[in-house]
């Protein structure tokens, strides 16, 4: 991937952690330093970082920042309960965290500085490894996609981003274009928007074209469109969480999408890192909680104005009541497979018990 | 209907004519006084109106005031062509045009400024008399899923603006919710913000909002979750192109939120008035050919400041290509049934034509 820029990294000092500011994406590109934990708190709480896996790093690394400062018992704690608090429903987060007490708490102080700046670099590879093997996997789909078609591009459909933004790595549903690309295949993406937040147009669209990806921004309206007329191959969404019997939960439109695919034929795929399935649940619909969030999200957005700033303006009336539903969960009836570091599975509880057979019996 | 408003209507001096400028819309409220025939295409051709019957009426407005300045045939001819080249895909500035020209060309000039004002008025009231019964016949709908489940308000789900705004009258898709409404029948609209233009937002929030309609705005992402947990009980949209088989064109996205009705068990219909039926046609998928529009209809977005104003911003990076299709097409088989002012059919070519056999065999 020529990917020119980290979401993550230690700087030069060998100590501090440079974060790409997201918030400030697609018009402004724009690092900043986290120097200590409460940096790090910062970070997340206001979403300098998002995605779960750059969520927990960071959070590992706000804990190494913590141990600089103090390694003591009490102030791990602090810290963990700080970082905790920073986002309220990220899994990755407790789980990044819980990582770091296993890996120090029975240390000694002394050692945990360096222990703990071992971990959370580990923690950012190890998600780098796990976005690598789904590229890889994925890319094989779209391999295929281009034997049966050689003639054009494959024109791939994602929706939001679960892009290398949200990961250390070249991301989860587009690893696969990355790898794909990066083989030589002929790519084309369907970026759709992601209204409420535009995660498509303001984050998705910017790294495929930071990383040379032929794209096409659309309306979240436009993919049933596009399909009934034979314009996508394939589609390829993250989930930010899975049931053991493969319900997708994604951003808020996914559902739609994966109708549309269904009613075409046209294959549609989540692209997930196994710490993403729920193996306590099967029915998606009836019991994945969907967070409401504040209307602002939807009523007010924010881009470049004539004069180059950056600025904010309100869509509706002031007073229009505004409903603002996070995600939705597509049944796994609609679902032709799940890409996985482990490689595509059906997105039925026997497949997924099958590969998973280690992590599916925990529970 | 509480509508303290009107799209188009005589001024007081009994011949210039005045339009709400929705182009302001929802944050600035402001009328448009038309003095001659070229006030009436710029109307038109800058959007101030929209929605093709309101287009229409301007149009035959248009005529008027030209034949008030010189009721000569060659200048309503210049008149006619003007006004016909001020949109370039509105079936209905058309049809209103030709009326006037059978209206008046085979009447002498000296009486031709007073005909074309009572033909103007006679399309604008013929209007506002199609919308009311596609709300009467649209209204026993919600009566009935109202006597179903009476413990709540009846939740509709509507895309875009088949608005007041878009007529002379209380609109199509929206005709019968005021109808509801107005008999005292608890209603609640969850209207689709519709990108890329923002109709939903900028227009149907807004007079729902002015005229006391419970309402709440959504991304066009939502849809889909809302019915899977039963929070919509019937989907009406308006329709811009309905072939003879039944098959919808209307607002891109429409299509996506059929299917999510269809797999949730939700009725979906489409209100129009018969004169949007086009009987030359069958297959809406293979045969309405899909408008793409200026990329920046998607990537520029206006919006009210915090300190007031009306101010546009863009969206993605600036070099993102974007697509920017108009309508879609709902296949026949995901629409419930077709509101018109003849009552509710089946979406099926025989039922179609015994309701419409007048005009089905017209060609």
């Amino acid at each position: 991937v020529n990917r020119d820029y980290q979401t993550i990294a230690l700087e030069q000092d060998g100590w501090s952690v440079r974060v790409l500011d997201q918030t400030l994406l697609p018009h402004l590109f724009e690092y900043r330093i986290l120097r200590d934990c409460d940096d790090s708190v910062t970070a997340i709480r206001d979403m300098w970082v998002r995605g779960a896996p750059l969520i927990g790093a960071t959070a590992a690394y706000g804990v190494a920042l913590a141990m600089r400062a103090d390694p003591s018992d009490s102030f791990f704690e602090t810290a963990y309960e700080k970082l905790f608090s920073a986002r309220p429903t990220a899994v990755n987060l407790r789980w990044a965290l819980d990582q770091m007490r296993s890996c120090l708490m029975d240390k000694p102080p002394s050692g945990r500085e360096a222990l703990a700046y071992a971990r959370a670099a580990e923690i950012a590879s190890e998600d780098d490894t796990l976005c690598s093997a789904i590229g890889r996997h994925g890319a094989e789909l779209i391999a295929a996609a281009y034997r049966r078609n050689p003639e054009r591009p494959v024109n791939i459909l994602t929706h939001c981003n679960a892009g290398a933004l949200a990961t250390c790595g070249m991301g989860t549903a587009t690893a696969p274009v990355y790898t794909a690309h990066g083989d030589g295949i002929p790519v084309h993406v369907w970026v759709d928007e992601t209204r409420p937040r535009n995660q498509g147009a303001a984050l998705t669209a910017w790294e495929l074209g930071r990383a040379g990806v032929p794209h096409t921004l659309i309306a979240d309206n436009t993919g049933g469109h596009l399909m009934q007329h034979g314009e996508v191959d394939l589609c390829i969404v993250g989930s930010d969480r899975t049931t053991a019997a493969g319900d997708v939960c994604n951003k808020i439109g996914t559902y739609l999408k994966a109708l549309a695919a269904h009613d075409n034929g046209v294959p549609f795929y989540a692209a997930l890192p196994s710490t993403t399935i729920d193996w306590t649940i099967d029915d998606g619909v009836a019991d994945i909680p969907i967070e409401k969030r504040h209307g602002d999200e939807l009523a007010v957005v924010s881009g470049l104005t004539d004069t180059g700033q950056v600025a904010s303006i309100r869509l509706p009336p002031v007073d229009t009541p505004v409903g603002n539903y996070a995600f939705d969960v597509t049944p796994a009836r609609l679902v032709t497979g799940i890409i996985t570091e482990r490689g595509v599975t059906k997105a039925t509880k026997p497949a997924l018990q099958e590969v998973f057979a280690d992590l599916s019996k925990q529970d």
